[in-house]
């Protein structure tokens, strides 16, 4: 089992704060210590960090922690290997170009008979059910609407269809960005937050570091988080119904579609 | 313009000198500050750092340099722009997937009316002749060989072919990877060095740094450096034919066709 982090802002904003809750699960506090990744979008491209090693004593994660990039869609992941050695092939979060941008994907759960999963011109390229889940996926979007992407609300309809069926019988909790949209699905365990004004101190969980998002924000700024567990032991965090999937976009969370 | 870098080898080696060299004329010794990147094959997948930035004053470029990956193929750029602003779409190398390996690519020179190649499944996420030419590439390679890759020699002989014909009336000095051979095409500027034994001391032409490669190396090692300009003062260094590709494998020159 893996646990995933998502942020969707209106707003540049750095992903430290959460992703220093994340890590310290990777290996320190929690048994996540086959891998970690981080992708931060510029526009429609992905900047991906990745490590088939434990985030809490990576230097790049560390690195990563000490010069924020700031962005307005990250997805994150730190994993437990349940299929496929550790590996860098098998780092999540998985990336993959379509409609001129990309696609990034972060899994937790196990996707039943994932292999059997009929794949379209995406191949994986290491061995995990969650990667070629995803290349299904992909494959299938592809195949629905060719050459072109589809207005934002009819990609979402797609994807929460797609994602309900692939997840069948399984666990399938799951990120998927493309640059505009955030996509989170619960099929187990999934929960968020929408930090905007007037906006608090918070505490994360795991580790002794708060942050008072007053002194670092504008009243307009609108930061959704996503994570498997509430990564803050001061806020309220928002339980995810199974087989739904939630829509973010603009720091808000727009649609909350049956999946 | 800009300036490639590539590393193909028999051994794990990490690529810190060369890229040393490379990243002093990313906007300290050279005027290539628009941008650098760095992709680091482990198996069938690149990991890749990214940054629209300078890479003699990026702290990222110093944080790789600090804590070296090895590697038996990489490729790097650093980025004089012509075509398209300075961004993290526009940085190179590019990398897509196909075969479920990723090919990566780096291109120094304009590409004569790029932005007339016909796309396949692979769209620009940026605005460079390159990485257009790039998807072309990828694109006319998938549509003659389908689902399935062809064996390596056959794979060489296309490659030369389609770069010959993408690069003709243009300057398309070009680097690609497969994660099995590095192809290196030769349009007007491109260099080439074969270390192994007996190794020797080599030293940077842009800095006062040397390595004696002798301490680092097994007899058995070999390894292949490619580079717009010799990168070391003290070696020789092949240079590249006009409308050639050459084809490294385990550290050799396994082939140099006409392209």
């Amino acid at each position: 089992m893996c646990e995933l982090l998502g942020m969707e802002c209106n707003v540049l904003t750095d992903i430290v704060f959460s992703f220093a809750g994340l890590s310290a699960r990777g290996g320190k506090h929690g048994p996540h210590a086959d891998g970690w990744g981080l992708a931060l979008y510029d526009g429609p491209v992905a900047r991906v960090f990745l490590e088939p090693a434990a985030a809490a004593h990576s230097p790049l994660a560390t690195f990563v922690k000490q010069n924020p990039i700031k962005t307005l869609l990250a997805i994150a992941h730190v994993r437990r290997k349940t299929r496929g050695k550790v590996s860098l092939a098998n780092t999540h979060p998985f990336t993959r170009e379509l409609w001129g941008r990309h696609f990034v994907f972060a899994h937790n759960g196990t996707v039943k008979n994932a292999f059997d999963l009929k794949l379209g011109r995406y191949q994986p390229m290491g061995r995990t059910d969650s990667e070629h889940a995803f290349c299904h996926l992909l494959g299938a979007l592809e195949h629905e609407f060719k050459a072109k992407a589809p207005p934002p609300a009819e990609l979402a309809k797609a994807i929460a269809r797609h994602a309900g069926r692939i997840g069948k019988g399984g666990t399938f909790n799951m990120l998927l960005g493309d640059g505009h949209q955030l996509y989170a699905r619960c099929s187990t365990k999934l929960h968020h937050i929408v930090r905007r004004a007037p906006f608090k101190k918070a505490t994360l969980a795991d580790e002794d570091l708060s942050v008072d998002f007053a002194e670092v924000t504008t009243p307009k700024d609108r930061v959704a988080v996503i994570a498997t567990m509430p990564l803050t032991r001061d806020e309220t965090w928002i339980a995810g119904e199974p087989n739904t999937l939630w829509v973010f976009r603009g720091g808000k969370l727009t649609k909350t579609l049956a999946s």
